[in-house]
């Protein structure tokens, strides 16, 4: 039984996969970027499925805690055996030809000593967001990839969407004016028991979890960055899930050409993610604007209405993602959103925690 | 040709009842409460035409600076010629006994003065929003309608709007258990010349205007009251109609609760009014929320999705609040929204205002 690799994805994201295709030829293409998985979590299955729709990337390695997973998931990618890492082995992987990149896809508090342990391999970092639980980690992350002369992406993978990157279009476009005020917000409940809850893996609550979305869409959506930022945070939920983390984050901006912005986080109640952005010619909006599908792009200006669901399927934006920083690697090419965007919001974050009364990691 | 009350509300809406019908017969139920319209312009329009689709009010005088007009009025509304007041000769209204209150529809920085004037002459006040253009002034208003045993009721039509008042019922009713965030926004691009534009008859830009309804919103939908507020405010067009008010504002809340509520609004862009309030078991929203009709209730909860538009037309609300109104007075009761409601979100706004550099009034 052959599968085409359509084919192939369709099942993977089914979670079939690898029982149909027990042991699918390695990808082998010496064009394509072989990334090393750092961490096997959920967010990892995303990206791995989203590179087989790539032309230019490809699962070269994994690093994992578990053997027994790791070795289903090297079968089920085509990843030899020798390929697959433990953590207290991972600086083995600098003698590894067939990886040129890693990805970082581990609890928050460990991005900054894989990236770092990475950059020292010789490796180029894709990084999930957010990006550290310090800014000090950040800073360190982004010296460490200069010092290795390896290139450092945060997983922004909302730069990469198109509902997202059309609003933009839209926005510098001068479709709707020039913008005065905007909200977003991200959230929804957490179940007890996520390794998110713990803020010595995480380093805070929903905000660095998504309310760093509604963040860094705000940062996109004007192109400048947030001169005064004021917040309040609370915790109503005492039953045992918010001992460490906030549960709810509310704040607002003020960016240097005078654009507000107020934004909601939540890990308390059902809020999905959206943006609503407003200028006096019309409006701009995405609701849903964060999801992993099926976000839906609407505004209205010069007498036009918008109302674009975006039909692409998970995991198109981890395939985007992966396209873009592969083909960074291979021409020469800085990211899109490179460490220092990452920087910038832990920045920010560490500045909304400390107005509402908190710390960061 | 006789026009049954339906049909002469519907032409009056249309602008061109006084054209058909030059002469309505003057309301004379003595079971009425007859109101004293004190300023002329769009509000106390759809206030009147609203008034006649109760069955306890009526239309017994006008104040106005401009007798034309006021005639023309009087005549739509069935009003006495000797029943048309100038400003100066208010006070004069104490001996007329077909009003027993009054309607103050002028510019903001006038609502302390005829709110007081008003119950000296013995009269009941129903004030629009904002109800003042300082704390002071609101406080001496209400003691000025309690000292003269008047009633006082501020002009918050939400309260009496169906899609605002089942929001509150859902919430409350825990469809959507304990409340963890809302956001609200309220605004409009404004057009030069407006009266509102003028920081001494407005006390302020879009916040005292329209930004009121979600702050007003957010505590109705809670039931609290916001224990810390911070706030931003700007002024982007530099084209003239921002010398004395701000453009746009944005605030965040944080009630006892732990509730957290972010809000924007502006006098420089489209953004339509709404409310999103979000919990463990679901959310409920209004857009638009603050409508003079049209507004459409949004919600998620128990596997139900709620999408009820109210097909309620203009004066609906305005009908709901003058019947209010007229009910408490005619059988002593105390309306949902007296003084104390506008003199808590004066404090309110003036302490946005304050965070965010600027002052009220």
């Amino acid at each position: 039984m052959t599968l085409t690799r359509r084919e192939f994805t369709r099942l993977s994201a089914l979670g079939i996969a690898a029982s149909v295709a027990p042991s699918l030829p390695a990808q082998s293409s010496s064009t394509k970027t072989g990334y090393a998985i750092i961490g096997l979590g959920r967010i990892a299955d995303h990206f791995m499925a989203g590179i087989l729709n790539t032309s230019n990337s490809r699962v070269a390695a994994l690093v994992s805690g578990h053997r027994d997973k790791a070795e289903r998931i090297a079968a089920q990618y085509g990843v030899p055996s020798e390929s697959i890492y433990s953590y207290e082995k991972f600086d083995e992987i600098a003698k590894n030809k067939d990886v040129q990149a890693v990805y970082v896809a581990l609890p928050n508090s460990m991005h900054a000593e894989y990236t770092i342990r990475a950059a020292k391999a010789g490796k180029h970092v894709l990084c999930e967001k957010p990006m550290s639980t310090s800014v000090a980690d950040a800073e360190a992350m982004i010296a460490a990839c200069k010092a290795a002369n390896v290139k450092l992406m945060i997983a922004y993978r909302c730069h990469y969407e198109p509902t997202n990157l059309k609003a933009v279009q839209l926005i510098r476009s001068g479709a709707i004016g020039q913008v005065q005020a905007i909200e977003s917000a991200f959230g929804f409940p957490i179940a007890a028991g996520e390794w998110r809850l713990n803020k010595n893996l995480s380093g805070g609550g929903p905000l660095v979890d998504v309310g760093i979305y509604a963040l860094n869409a705000c940062r996109y959506l004007t192109g400048e960055e947030p001169a005064h930022i004021s917040a309040f945070a609370s915790v109503i939920d005492h039953d045992g899930r918010f001992n460490t983390v906030e549960e709810n984050v509310s704040w607002t901006m003020k960016f240097p050409s005078g654009i507000v912005a107020s934004c909601n986080t939540t890990y308390g109640a059902l809020m999905g993610g959206y943006f609503r952005v407003h200028g006096p010619k019309g409006w701009v909006a995405a609701d849903p604007a964060f999801n992993y599908d099926g976000n839906r792009l609407l505004a209205s200006f010069d007498g036009k209405q918008l109302d674009e669901p975006n039909p692409a399927r998970d995991p198109y934006q981890f395939t985007a993602q992966a396209d873009h920083f592969s083909h960074c690697i291979q021409y020469g090419l800085e990211p899109k959103t490179p460490g220092e965007e990452g920087l910038r919001d832990m920045r920010y974050i560490a500045e909304i925690y400390r107005s509402a009364g908190l710390t960061l990691g």
